[in-house]
């Protein structure tokens, strides 16, 4: 940034601030009667990425390369850029459709776009996960978080946050043992199982798996995807939003058929 | 001013408004005592999907096949679903990254995810574009936009509805005729020049791209990419929307180096 960038940059800052606490003065004198429609249709402070860049490198749940990136245009030949991409569905942070463990469930096309715009609940296991990566999301985490927070709302992702986005860039994210299994954090089907019995929509996960990494079964994804529900895996960011409060927009992709897929998330808050 | 401290004091202009809104949200919840603060948290009344279902029938630009679906794993021999795709990133409802016609633009992985939740502003060419497929966004069109509805807001998203989004399913779409060109309508580069002057952060189109499909040159894509703003292409269900109001959440794919990507458009109304 150049000096005059920065110095207006701060200002913009400070002027940001400002209308703030102008606006709550005001608000607080105009009492109950605020109504702005077309302000509360905005209505965020702040967006959040839970995305991870996909490239590559990204670590994948058997260990092998699921991304290929082919340049086929290029700006000093062609004067413009463009670029094939091959992709495994199940490929940094994305989605798990019902289809993906199902005979006939939903495909990722076919989630209702009004279940991708949904209230966000993050379980923290992270210090436990600290000490344990075989650690697992359980009832009574859930009841922990309901306790403190309330019933979880109508269509809500109930995301895991482990720590575990901060491992992305290294060998500790999958985490491979001498056993030859995954060690990292993921839903007990226990857990799951309880969120069945709630209005919870999807749960989400900082791992590579809604299952931990040495389920021996996928019993987490039999139990949850099959019921209509869906997953997200290798969220990022988790760690920067409040325990409730933010909204969770999916841009799930919508490709006919199609088990999941790479996505973009993005958290209102 | 550079490009980069324009996109960061536009941002930091819409971080300002944004925080004012959410004061104001956050007060008002407050003085209405716990009546329904995650429906004020959300503050949308509904939905609209702007996204259309991708396909390997789908069409594109040059005319030849860009998505290719391949199953891997199906749930009848190995208990679960799972494809592989391949797709030229230009394909389907996406995004154009400033990348994508300059020689070291931003690429659609570094578009700041706050330049992705913004402001839909739909200028509507429907009626003119039903008799002449060739039509285009003009300067007048947007001069009788902004006389109707007021400045353009910080980093929105004009988007042209042509009303070509019900052609998807037919060869009119892409619509070419005996003179071996595509006929739909775009931008005029005179209305992405007069844009370049406000602080719209990107254009859309619900056709195959930002120029008209008889453009000899490219010349809305070059004026308006290289200036380090994005383009959006085959958006849907623009009909479904208010000129103004709505807010776009742009699901971009997140791929290190990307040029565009297929993603999910979503509108918050
Ligand atoms: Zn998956
Ligand atoms: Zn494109």
């Amino acid at each position: 940034m150049c000096d005059v960038c920065v110095t207006n940059a701060v200002k913009e800052r400070m002027l940001s601030r400002r209308s703030f606490f102008a606006g709550a003065a005001g608000l607080a004198a105009a009492g109950a009667a605020f109504q702005a429609p077309a302000a509360l249709a905005q209505g965020h402070q702040s967006v959040e990425d839970l995305t991870h860049e996909l490239h590559e490198g990204f670590p994948t749940f058997f260990g092998e390369q699921q991304f290929f990136f082919d340049q086929k245009f290029n700006y000093a030949e062609h004067k413009f850029n463009l670029a094939e991409f091959r992709v495994n569905e199940h490929t940094g942070t994305h989605v798990d459709a019902p289809l993906h463990f199902s005979a006939d469930g939903m495909s990722v096309a076919e989630i209702p776009v009004g279940n991708l715009v949904v209230p966000l609940c993050i379980v923290d296991i992270a210090a436990r996960a600290e000490d344990d990566a075989d650690a697992q999301v359980t009832p009574d985490d859930l009841q922990a978080w309901i306790a403190q927070h309330g019933e979880i709302p109508p269509n809500a992702c109930v995301a895991m946050h482990s720590g575990w986005g901060r491992h992305v860039a290294t060998d500790r994210y999958r985490n491979k043992g001498e056993d030859d299994m995954g060690h990292y954090p993921g839903f007990h089907v226990e857990a799951a199982q309880m969120l069945l019995e709630t209005q919870a929509g999807s749960i989400g996960v900082d791992t590579l798996s809604l299952d931990h990494g040495m389920s021996p079964d996928f019993a987490t994804h039999y139990a949850w995807l099959p019921s209509g529900r869906f997953g997200i895996e290798c969220l990022a960011n988790l760690d920067k939003l409040p325990a409730t409060g933010a909204t969770l927009v999916i841009g799930a992709p919508k490709h006919r058929g199609g088990t999941g897929g790479p996505a973009r998330i993005i958290a209102l808050i």
